[in-house]
């Protein structure tokens, strides 16, 4: 049964040790002899095996054998949708290529973006799905997909369409992000400017107008925009009433945080070189730092970022693989979760909330990540005794189920 | 057919692109359109798919579709039978607990002897065959497993046993190590001398005459056993014909890898604090260093094994899980491989090599590791391009396919 799917609408489990993850209770709101009450894929009833309303007993029941249930995973950052890889460059760097040799070899983003042109949609859908079912094996029921390999209008709108392509063809929800500001593209360099006002903030308006856009983001660094360049965007965003979510302050201190942060961004990204004033307006906006340990490991940052100071501000954190082919080829929320014990010393409930209740946050949906009242029936089953067991082990799967609940008939 | 296996005595794949890890040839031994043909479970020829000789013509044959074939890997290093798990400690840590509240929660090794004393045969059996399950399902043909948590005659024997008998549940070639020069347990606290003259020596002579010991190991650390006692050890290990191994140099310097090469040690595994003179030791004793990434990683080690003085040496580097419920509780050699890369700076050719060709010298094994004429046909088929991408993904299993050679019939 592991990494099966059962996709039901009305339904009641018993017997298991539920991580609620709803706040203000025990751990992870853990209930030790759970049940839950399904109808039309979402959330009746969520309590102690032995209190089931008898109002439930026509519904088909399953007894959980004491399996521990955890909401859906949530991985609220991902670029999973790209064409080629960059195993080659990572081979060239570690015997010794220098970043000139690497460059000269066609490495670095601007090989991905060369890959991602010269891509069909059907080629990006059948790339990114590998890396998709990867994820949903280990219990995510929703991935967020971020554009930003195109950097021109018409492989922009095609990776935003692969992405919710995904949507039809695995049981999986795909929040899809547009990330027009991600890099500029070599016949814009030294353009940065024109690029934005020519292509960027165009092709936003033509995605937007096709749906194709939950929320729109940015990279604001020395290697790739300013906030001034960002801000423009967000503007547009604004007018769009679409939300917005930044990429910041990764390799250094630029100021995007705060920029995110005055725009009422959904979350602010990265966040390594942030600090306590950071952490303070991302409080006060309700921004969720998004926390992405995979890029940190493989790019062998040193800078941690500064989760004492969300944690006594109340800021939030969500962890995301940030699935990439350049800084994070990382495609396991199990192990970012350990990643982000282990290198950051957060606490396995953090973790566990980061990928759930926190990530639903990141993403602005407010019927996912928790098992309570009103949220969709998305929920993962696990062969382990506790919850702090899934951030414990590395490179270990002990998923024993999933299930994604539709809402509505026949669609996905 | 992910993760399934394939146990076959006679036969031919064709069209793969085949890393041989044969040396002094092309990287990984590269053979772009190769073929493999197979007698008895013993390869007999690899060469070109063009040049496959017309005496195989009556074997059955496969064309594997330019797929990647490498050896099947070896976990040349691990622990994996244990009772119980470690996950409250791990959490209790993160939340905050100093090490003596952890120990007064009866945390530490000391919860893992407790727990494997407890627990009969069959239930470390029950325990270990998920982990051996996962490392099998990334291709693995070969896992060592050490003894080293009972620190009692009948439980280090039962755990030995234990092991024995993982091999007759799964297709896997499985190779013993005794470790009772593990830990000193409780009852001869304070009282190494005792243990290891009254315990650890009489129950390797009792495993060895159950014909339950491949090697002899041992913990040479300042919280572990000096060198004077691990060598009583190895000098029984001596007159029994045993080779031996040890894990030395882990958290300071101490001289177990000196000690090591002068009893010729198959390996000496951690070493993150061996220096050049350990290098040029190990390499005059043939001597495999076997890397261990996910122990430093998880105790966020910071001292870097000597790589490049290995490298310059000639030392042979191999790479395992070192699998455990305290320090690595780790059951990818994928992940191994990238982390031996990203933190370590190894090469992917070296990081195959760790897994395969140099891995089964750690082990003493001189027919697996390599595909060549005279090797088991122990093979692992992969769904990438080329063989450097094995270590650059991050929590993603291409596995297409494993074979697992019998070379008698009957016997696994
Ligand atoms: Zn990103
Ligand atoms: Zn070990």
């Amino acid at each position: 049964m592991k990494g099966s799917d059962s996709v039901t609408r009305d339904f009641v489990l018993t017997g298991a040790r539920i991580a609620t993850m709803n706040t203000g209770e025990t751990p992870y709101g853990l209930i030790k002899d759970g049940a839950v009450a399904v109808r039309n894929g979402v959330i009746e009833w969520v309590g102690d095996t032995g209190d089931l309303p008898a109002s439930y007993a026509g519904l088909t029941a399953r007894d959980m054998a004491g399996r521990l249930m955890t909401p859906g995973l949530i991985d609220c950052h991902t670029h999973i949708v790209f064409g080629g890889h960059r195993a080659l460059e990572f081979e060239m760097r570690l015997n010794g290529a220098s970043y000139e040799e690497v460059a000269r070899a066609g490495g670095g983003i601007v090989s991905t973006v060369t890959a991602t042109r010269a891509a069909s949609i059907e080629t990006l859908i059948a790339n990114a799905l590998p890396r998709l079912d990867a994820l949903i094996a280990e219990g995510a029921t929703v991935v967020e997909v971020k554009s930003g390999y195109g950097l021109d209008r018409e492989t922009e709108l095609n990776m935003l369409r692969a992405a919710r392509t995904l949507a039809t063809l695995r049981p999986v929800t795909i929040r899809t992000t547009f990330l027009g500001a991600h890099a500029t593209p070599a016949e814009y360099k030294d353009r940065d400017d024109h690029y934005i006002d020519e292509v960027c903030i165009p092709t936003l308006r033509a995605a937007h107008a096709e749906a194709l856009v939950d929320a729109v983001d940015g990279f604001c660094e020395g290697i790739a925009f300013q906030p001034d360049q960002i801000e423009r965007v967000f503007q547009v965003a604004a007018e769009l009433n679409l939300p917005v979510k930044l990429h910041a302050e990764q390799l250094s201190h630029l100021g995007g945080t705060q920029l995110a942060a005055r725009y009422g961004a959904l979350s602010v990204d990265h966040v390594e070189y942030a600090n306590d004033d950071d952490a303070r307006a991302m409080a006060d906006s309700g921004s969720v730092a998004v926390i992405l340990p995979g890029a940190f490991y493989t790019i062998r940052e040193t800078q941690v970022p500064p989760i004492g100071s969300f944690r006594n501000r109340g800021v939030p954190m969500a962890l995301a693989t940030d699935c990439n082919p350049g800084s994070s080829p990382l495609t396991s929320l199990l192990l970012t979760m350990n990643m982000g014990c282990t290198l950051f010393r957060m606490t396995p409930e953090e973790a566990l909330a980061g990928v759930t209740r926190n990530a639903a946050k990141a993403l602005g949906l407010k019927d996912r990540g928790q098992i309570a009242p009103g949220m969709v029936a998305d929920l993962a089953i696990w062969d382990v005794e506790t919850p702090g067991e899934l951030s414990y082990r590395i490179g270990f799967n002990p998923l024993h189920s999933r299930i994604y609940a539709q809402t509505q008939e026949g669609t996905s």
